[in-house]
């Protein structure tokens, strides 16, 4: 069995009994029931993904993964493919708007290398994983080789479970590749079954010119390529990236050692559609960070069943809105691990 | 000229002027322009607030203001009285939902006593501005005095201006008092012109009776009273409470000193209607923290031209939504702090 099946096969259905235990402790805490809302059923989903009572998610990692893409010749993208390569040695350096929110945030962030179109230079923090010189052009031909594509979610798996040895809590995903909004809508179209010119959105910033130029690359990239929806692997291939790969690759692994998953926007979006077609359990193992102004984002979301937790009008990727989401989650279990009871603060309950 | 009036009028404008300094700055960090959509209006308003291009919110207070209310006695509420001075000592000792937030964000909590119903110990970091031993019933006459709600205001500027000379960056609103969502659903009735009906919730927990009771009680302090509606001193003393006056005079202080404050849920919101009457300028001072689950908030948010910045249903008060907010809010200006530009990080620009 291959390494991504093992991942895959390791994944369990999360533990929706505990749910009631959870419900009675989050009840006797010093306030009205149910008045943390959202706060709430997130720390109860984090205690059924880790079936810890009183989970900590103090380690906190944003997995960055950066690759290059083909179809940028075709025109699709508000900036040269040159800035891929620039912004990882930018986040390597600790100057990108990722690196601050993470600090910000209390988070680690890991920076992967998994196809950018020239070689870095050997960095400290930063995984090189290449599997290409960027993906070839979508609009000709397949992104990638069936192969090409297991080995970026093995990427992923691999980067992932080396700084688990570490200590890792709480996962949020992150993605740097200049025109990487194309493949992704090409993903989402085939996989929700949505129209392009629904999922299709504006990237970094491209004109009205450069959108009409933009959906016609996807739709020709579909038709010419027929990704079939069921089959991850072969979308993935077909219209996907490296990054986009070793994302999925990144909440995989994660699942599989029951590590709650915070997906950014509209990239990590299609690389969680990859991750659940080729295993449906992950959907409860997953946080939707923000919603994206990338418009075909909020339809990923509803095509996995996910409310945002926040909605920033946000559109960097890199992980910054998973993020900031992160710590929303950590303030959660702490409202758990924290709180007086009525009992211990000898407060009244209710009339 | 009076302590209040001197705060009131000491309040200027905001600086709108220096928006567009603020503007070219974010637009030289390694981003997409506007990508980090509300996180940059917000930076961009910290700075119009203060008038400091790099401003730090390192200092974050939490004012959390409780107190009594006789309306209690016409069966509103679903907890007992006895609940504010509990709660008081719950934050006192650390143990309620705000101290935990609070510490995640990097908060401290103040606490005062500005009208609970009994004398309390006693405490470190407990501020003891006791107006009366809670308001009167408004469904019988009015809350307190006009001179007693003067006294409410100054209570809190006191307060403020106690911890401001400590450091402060940036300000949350917070409030206890068993049964104050009756009060502050008829100070913004008054303010908004909005039916009773569409304004009342359920506050902490009363089921459909009690919130038929609610409502008729709120109509009858209303009509019973007769608050000016422009006149922000005649609604609180009419119909309001000590910990909302004590509220609205945080804001003044702070926005005196250009401090931003984030408003927390539909008390604060009461609050901040009953300061914007007696100074308008203090709208551009204001974020809304959050969007409570109590339907009056929406309402209030709307009448200040507030876009919260969370949305996480909550409805505990003490502040807990302003508190997340706070974070973020010092997230966007860490952006605008430390994030490289494109010449220091050598990233092309657009194309």
């Amino acid at each position: 069995m291959s390494k991504l099946e093992q991942v895959i096969n390791s994944i369990p259905k999360v533990n929706y009994a505990i749910d009631k235990e959870t419900q009675m402790h989050l009840d006797f805490l010093t306030k009205p029931q149910g008045s943390l809302g959202r706060l709430e059923e997130i720390a109860k989903q984090v205690v059924r993904i880790t079936g810890n009572s009183k989970p900590s998610l103090k380690n906190k990692i944003i997995f960055t993964m950066a690759a290059d893409h083909g179809v940028v010749q075709e025109g699709v993208s508000a900036y040269p493919k040159e800035v891929t390569p620039q912004m990882v040695y930018n986040f390597v350096n600790g100057g990108a708007g990722i690196n601050v929110l993470a600090r910000h945030v209390g988070a680690r962030v890991v920076v992967a290398d998994v196809g950018v179109a020239i070689d870095l230079e050997n960095k400290s923090g930063l995984y090189i994983s290449k599997i290409g010189y960027g993906t070839k052009s979508i609009a000709k031909g397949p992104a990638m080789t069936r192969e090409e594509a297991i080995r970026s979610l093995e990427a992923g798996i691999n980067i992932f479970e080396s700084e688990f040895v570490k200590g890792v809590d709480l996962v949020g995903t992150g993605d740097m590749g200049i025109g990487n909004t194309t493949p992704s809508s090409a993903i989402v179209s085939v996989i929700t079954q949505q129209p392009v010119e629904k999922i299709t959105g504006k990237g970094t910033g491209i004109d009205n010119q450069g959108l009409k130029t933009k959906i016609l690359v996807i739709k020709k990239a579909i038709e010419l390529n027929k990704p079939t929806a069921d089959d991850g692997l072969d979308v993935l291939a077909k219209v996907g990236g490296f990054e986009i790969g070793a994302i999925a690759g990144v909440i995989l692994a994660a699942c599989a050692k029951r590590i709650p998953v915070v997906i950014d926007g509209f990239i990590s979006g299609a690389a969680a559609l990859i991750a659940l077609k080729l295993q449906p359990n992950i959907k409860d193992y997953l946080f939707a960070g923000h919603c994206s102004v990338e418009q075909g984002h909020k339809i990923t979301l509803d095509f996995m069943g996910l409310k945002p937790i926040l909605d920033l009008d946000l559109r960097l990727g890199e992980g910054t809105g998973a993020c900031l989401a992160m710590s929303v989650i950590e303030a959660s279990v702490k409202i758990l691990n924290e709180m007086a009871t009525f009992q211990s603060a000898g407060v009244s309950e209710k009339i």
